[in-house]
């Protein structure tokens, strides 16, 4: 802990922004089902989608003095990312706050905790995913640290991962394979494509996919 | 496991739709009170409120094979409802499966389980009632049965039998029974409209309801 | 249990109104951060922002009657608040009691249990702060009490407390202390106005509160 | 509500007695996967295992008036089931219902809810399985029903349905497969006996169920 | 916050253990059902079953600052009670701890929150009432305050308040109704001796509580 | 997915059996409080305190077959530690399994997700730390992973890292710490032998760790 780490590497802003594109579960499919968040993170308001570099915080429960510190490490296109080191919902980020980190460019945040003024948070366009909504505020007393690796809802994320959040929920995806997920999750939207319109016009995925003689392989019996 | 009924009973769709007509509360009640699944079914959007017959679905946690199998089965105005066989949170239908499934006449989906592409469903207008929004992808690997009785969110939907849902969650009415609860339904809500008229001007329910003597024999005491 | 208090006292009108114009946040932080609801409270539509005086409630577990005993307490400006003596999340309240509360003057509900007719209560623009959504319906059988102090939510709350509740949550603050609690809202509202313009301008909060010296001290580390 | 079905069918003793003997994780392989009621429900005190012929109360939340009148219909075998309306965790059950039960030869309760006197339960040796223990009572107001059919945790369970209950949990077998399923989780049980000894002897399941061919065709790699 | 009350009364010590003696189901109903702590508020071991004063702690989340403080503020016969001021699981309590407190004549802990060290606490025979075991430290950084009245685990607790623990969780009993409330206490204790005698003999709670008239006037029916 | 690692390193026995020896608590602590997994998962029966090796699972939700795999893969002192791909509570692991795992030398089981045949693995002194305990199957139909790095309860665990568990919960320590974590841990213990004996001898806490000073500097008030 009291550790910031203050050069950390981000993926190409092309490829970030292609992720963002593609939303988070086509990423997660294309990466192989892996780096999604746990289900309660959700978004305080519907219909944002972003995607950013991860400026990761370690932080005590109750205790959010290592916001201010990370807020310094934002470059432009970042987002912040918050894991307590222990379960807590209080209310580590408000208004104020999000005035700050915009200024510096921060596209959002993804806490592991509670958030609060969430109405003017949606005024002004600031998108979180949280676990909770609390007013409950927090103390300045014990450091944490920042842009190290964190374990938030349940993912591993390193400083600089990609973060791609939307109303779907939140996913990481690590800086070194954002490229190639990138691709791979352009290729699936192109695929869904075709699907869509076959479906759309009737058609039953039992034969679009060739679904029909491993399901009667397997046993299924129709009565 | 491993049978799909084709054949099921529907209410007369003029029924289902009266039954729309006065929301999951009021034929809650119409009803005695049962049928009605647990509080943790939310809509993925507000706003909805519809009544359709049950496809019923049982899939093993984290497979959603059987759901390509169900859309097969659907008749314009149906609904799809799924209930795993154990608790799982995974997003088993998006915006894919949404499209099959309108393209059939389906209605809707409730899901004891997670649902994604919830931002793509709400411009589709397809209303989800679940218990999670998860990204989380699924398998086809193992089988399921359609169109048998399932418990869903704590409440024992047949086949065919219709289910109604709006922003207060969802209810279940038997198929034999819908076209009586649909009077009674009806018969509350014109009930309700007197009571409405005279709550609004003013009098209260204490003495709409006669309910001051019955109090003052329980014991209450004005201090 | 059965007892109802007809004579309970109130802050003035435009205290609460100043308190109300501060919001959920600001106010608890301006009493020293007491008073906060549990987080689970959370509003049925978003966007409102109230206060007002506490007519209290405390109800058996599925049993709405003393609802209908409370809103002939209510006076124009009121709000009710409802605990049950034992964990619920049964619909005590829908849209014919809100008729009746309304026509009152009552601006709200806040219940640590369910409410129904939520998107009838919506329309109304009748704000209701709750811990569950259901349209499980109650029995009128047992009495419980009006206007005595109840916990709710993890608070305590005696009748005539100042609530305050909007997107954050909900908030009680004392009868005697709502005229000095507002002041010092209104102080926080002042005071971080400025700072928010310095935020806005690029400014860190590390230089403005002054942190990077204690940070040092606790041994943060810079790599 | 407010119906009590006095003449209900049972499996043969012999027949449950057998079902106890194999316990609920082997009865409910052996029955098909179904019939297990959800995993928060939990013994009072460990070490129990019983089967017994269920008599069903729905009752409504805080209100065990209807565990008075089940009592009345037990057998000597039986196990009381309760199931409320809709959630709850009051203390529905105790000492005293607990000695009325046993003086008609009661083997148990499953209950969806809370029970008290816990210490005395397991000094008694009347074993629970319930959702939580609390001491918060319950009133006698409003009817419900015995010897219905009800959803217990997630699980349909008719009058005279067999359940089992131990350490693992909950299962209930249908009356008129109950000899069905005795017969097949018997050989479950024999068919383990020879497995159990090759396991121990440190022969792999890999090899015992010839589990390599086909990992090796789904792709697995070893590195 | 900051603030230790060094002098708090005591109800007296015989009362406290007449109040042990009946137990937290017994009493709470002697008191007229108030008072229970949440059901979440499990003891870490089975078997104890105390009663004493309260010495009350408001603590920050992950702050065990205060234990160390309300130490010292100990009277033998006394109960720490602890309440984070948000939620939190934090182990905030251990063996040294509760070394400390036992030399001061402590009689166990009440915390809505973690404790740690179980083994070790069982093995001292130090009873704890607790949200959750956790391993998870806390620091020594912010002030809470001593001896002030808390809300704990949804239940007002005043200092000075008698605790009474057992295996059906935690109930408090206001200082100045203690003797009344063990008085009648004592009385249900009796009244149920005869209760018990003649539900062990047989008798139905039907005849034994003259239910059957009320039963048949309700409306319910035998079939 | 699909992936099994066979040579995995793992710390010296001798440094296991030393972590094993000092307690989750403490190792936790001696290691700058990380690595502690969520206080869910908590012992299928007390007293048992063990640390191993962990032989890693990726296992899909409701599929044990990577089981099967992982057990070829144990070396004698080993623990398993499995975590689902998505939230899953079903019973992944009984008595045959536990038979198969004892029979290669493994110490025991840590699992986010369910296990069944309790009262089986209590008798054969099999410990076993998991989020549920549940009779629900699982199937053999989809590959996972052995010996990859996984999230386990919010914590990551690499395979060969030390895994130490006990009845505060489970902690996991970085295989190429472990050394030096153990002679933390050990200088802990030594250390707290000292504080528990003057803390035994009725001295406080507040005097020996010198904390009067500071609580006054921080503004505590004794009144």
């Amino acid at each position: 802990m009291g550790v910031v780490v203050q050069n950390i590497g981000r993926a190409e802003q092309s490829v970030i922004d292609r992720l963002a594109a593609c939303g988070v579960a086509t990423v997660h499919e294309a990466q192989g089902r892996k780096g999604l968040l746990a289900s309660y993170m959700r978004p305080i308001y519907p219909g944002a989608r972003i995607a950013a570099s991860a400026v990761t915080i370690s932080a005590p429960p109750g205790d959010n003095w290592m916001l201010h510190v990370a807020i310094e490490q934002i470059r432009a296109g970042d987002i912040l990312l918050l894991a307590p080191t222990s379960p807590c919902e209080d209310g580590y980020f408000g208004d104020l706050l999000a005035t700050s980190a915009m200024a510096r460019g921060c596209r959002g945040l993804v806490i592991d905790a509670g958030v609060r003024d969430v109405a003017d948070l949606k005024t002004m366009n600031f998108p979180v995913w949280s676990k909770a909504i609390s007013a409950q505020g927090t103390v300045k007393e014990t450091l944490g640290s920042v842009n190290i690796p964190v374990v938030c809802a349940g993912a591993l994320v390193n400083p600089g991962d990609v973060i791609v959040a939307d109303d779907d929920g939140v996913c990481v995806v690590r800086q070194e394979e954002a490229a190639d997920v990138a691709g791979k999750a352009e290729q699936r939207v192109a695929a869904e494509e075709e699907k869509r319109r076959r479906l759309a016009a009737g058609e039953l995925g039992l034969d679009i996919y060739k679904m029909r003689e491993r399901l009667a392989e397997k046993g299924l019996k129709y009565v």
